[in-house]
């Protein structure tokens, strides 16, 4: 089966579907390894893991090639996060070419006009108008050749102010137009909008949600309350970012790296995740 | 000054200059900020954050292609890991040309047959010819256009189990050659081997060194003994991988976040990295 | 003197600047060898070149990756056709931090709206607001580091239906803004719409025409005319598509191709223009 | 069906399969119009439009995003030259999985040492030792997933002069290996080698050849011969090269194109090959 059928039979399966948010193929198989069902392959971690801003600045080109070198390495599906679709309609149908030809299982791309600017910093949020995003999602639909590969619609009706009347509204709309699950994206410090959603959604169609402000919102319970995926979108990366830190201070500091040996991998563990054995026996 | 001219400044210096191997632009900059003198874009790391393992299986367009991107984002300059020089002389000198042109202050070849294997691995090691070695070297002088793009010359002798009597003499042939640093590689569990060979080179040209198996050396020690430059190539990834892991495995049994939000760099400090405000001011 | 600095020059001596489209390296060289003074990176050939539509399917990564293939083998300046900058004003200051990286001499942007279209195609040309695309030439001139890297922007005023009068007014406000030329586009079949341009604008900064449809207006005339630079931007890859489709067409009805022999380049030829001597050389 | 799985099938087909060499997708479109039935990626073709000799100095990287490209925007099957297999069987290994996922119905590898030079430069081609060509042949075949992909193994025993006995003994070994056929090159100015070569192969695996320098046999007295696959691997490449040179001169000369308006491709053809209409159909 494919990782599109995977996720797409996951999806229908009891329990929240977990995700984690990777910035390269290297956290992505600790993901896998650990146990997550999926990867999504986070604009706001690829774009850091290049030193650079979540603001449409990386092209799809660029976003492709990270989400491609994820899914050469991992055998649970990938979800793309493909902002706006990087223009208008025809950019998105050109990118479901690509994506799904490159083997990725699903693609979220959310309803702010291009170029976008992250859902959580300070900054305006400009919403796309609904009908051109739907005539997006139509596209991309029409434009897939395998049956099983996914298009998620996100909404950014909250994040942008607009209320969750308007993501509902938005919803609905996106769902007419064929979209396989509805990204109901949230800033608030409480599941509190993304409740009030639910409530009114009826499981419609799968509901995603990406618990960034709202972390302390179980899986188990989003999944009770109707919720079919939770994306952790960037945790990994803050936690590598924090480690980093940490060990290259420590090593600077002592000029060496005595004090931290016991708090980082090995390099066997680096050589076990970069499967330096099968290489190894292949050539043996 | 360009940053080749900075780093042959710096490695003149009073003490060891302190490199910081980073796997992509993210963990250079963190590199940056904590105080390093230039970045190792090490192919240890570029491979592992591909999911690959260190064997030649990426190319040098990847490889350019990642230092490139981390040389974009840093002031420090940076030092690329280029393997074996990626084939023959005219690879070599090809090589030169394009790291050259994207602005990466120093590259490393190393004296071991293409494909290479990592150091560190337990397999065959094979050396190159130590004259077809040095031809690559002086191919490598002679193709740079620019004064201050330096070529540091690795020797693999004592890692591929030839002894530092070979490491001296191959040394002393590639600085022959126009070599401007020489890396005694060494896997030893202390620097003896190093020690060994800093004694008899008496300074005739910078020696580099990367304390990975050595690790309770401290650069001070290492500058009083003769070192020039001391790299810590892969601490920043094995960090990054332990606390990716413990997050995400946290993560994963919690169904939330809650648990480690105090232990990973908050959304405000991944921004910061990526100099949001500099980008929404240069738009105002 | 780097290539910006040769193209300034070049810009202020007599007769106007004679620039060839190319879809790639090897017509950017053969074009320096016909003799041109400068390379134009045409989106349009890119795009073809890829077999896409030039509507903004390809990114910045795409064209700047061309863009610097081409500049790796010329000795010639490039200058970069950039569309609308691909995005907003910090699309274009990014933009303009890769571009002058890697060694372009000058960027051209049009004042269209993202994703644009051909210019040629018909179908709607849509402008962008006039001070909305003064901002972005002013953020690009403000991101430059070099001195000498040029900005030309580029009026599809007369394109888009809205006249010579337009066109005159947006290339005083782009000029105000610190562009270095300007781009007078033109879709007739005669000169007339940039001769009427050329009357009112009095040199106050060099203009640049793209004769495609106008294409019996020689250089001659043009520079008495004040255009500074003639871009014969894809003559190049229709003579391409031109011979391929007889070569191989003759090829495919006689089953071999001894009868187009003479008419198609010998292979001498092709290594001559891959300058496989000069690296036989080097190797030996 | 796969692109693999037609490849296959006609490859068993009455005929000759023939095959066009491109440089890029245009070519390649072009080349499927003009009624090819496949499509050979040439790596002399590819670093020639990079303007680069093909001595192994673009990368595994390089090819398949060429190849990739050009898959694209192809209907018809493409094969990949992929010279030595770039590196040893690892990177043998590593390569099939790459051209596989990426589409690509079959790869071609030689059986010269990495880095190779082009067979028909006038330099030293030194032969890979059999056994281990035929490694690579065998971890090609264990590595592919699908079952249609296809290995082509090409002997340069006869370029290296080492002669015909020489191809055959490598060919029965590469068949004997998993090799899905046998490319049997020759730079004689008549298909004297080849057709002693098939006199004795006796049809075991399926045959391709490349006449550039035997151009004056056709296809049909080829396929009689026993010969399966005939590619015209460099004559679009060498047809564009005389034709631009041509226009370009006489743009330059005339200082305007009125006199090759007529030998050029219209404008109008450039845009049917991007597909533009089918593009601004599916945004109406």
């Amino acid at each position: 089966m494919s990782k599109a059928g995977l996720l797409r039979e996951r999806l229908t399966g009891p329990g929240a579907v977990r995700v984690a948010g990777a910035h390269d193929a290297l956290s992505a198989r600790v993901a896998e390894e650990v146990g997550f069902d999926a990867v999504w392959a986070s604009s706001l971690a690829i774009s850091a893991a290049r030193g650079l801003p979540d603001m449409s600045l990386l092209t799809m080109t660029d976003y492709l090639q990270a989400a491609g070198h994820i899914n050469d390495v991992c055998t649970i599906p990938v979800i793309a996060d493909c902002d706006t679709g990087f223009g208008n309609a025809l950019n998105v149908a050109y990118m479901v070419r690509q994506y799904e030809a490159a083997g990725i299982a699903a693609v979220c791309i959310e309803d702010k006009v291009f170029p976008k600017r992250n859902s959580f910093v300070d900054t305006d949020q400009i919403l796309e108008d609904a009908d051109l995003f739907a005539r997006k999602i139509e596209i991309a639909k029409q434009t897939q050749v395998t049956k099983d590969f996914l298009l998620i619609a996100r909404t950014e009706a909250a994040i942008a102010g607009a209320g969750v009347d308007e993501a509902l509204r938005r919803a609905h709309r996106y769902v007419d137009a064929g979209a396989d699950a509805v990204l109901m994206h949230s800033k608030s410090a409480q599941p509190d909008e993304v409740l009030s959603f639910l409530d009114r959604w009826q499981r419609r169609a799968p509901v995603v949600v990406v618990p960034t402000t709202y972390y302390g919102w179980p899986a188990e319970h989003a999944a009770e309350a109707g919720v079919a995926m939770v994306i952790y979108a960037n945790q990994a990366l803050r936690a590598s970012v924090q480690s980093m830190r940490q060990a290259l201070g420590a090593v600077l500091a002592a000029g060496c790296s005595v004090g931290i040996e016991e708090q980082i991998a090995p390099m066997a563990e680096i050589f076990r995740l970069q499967r330096v054995d099968d290489w190894l026996a292949l050539e043996a």
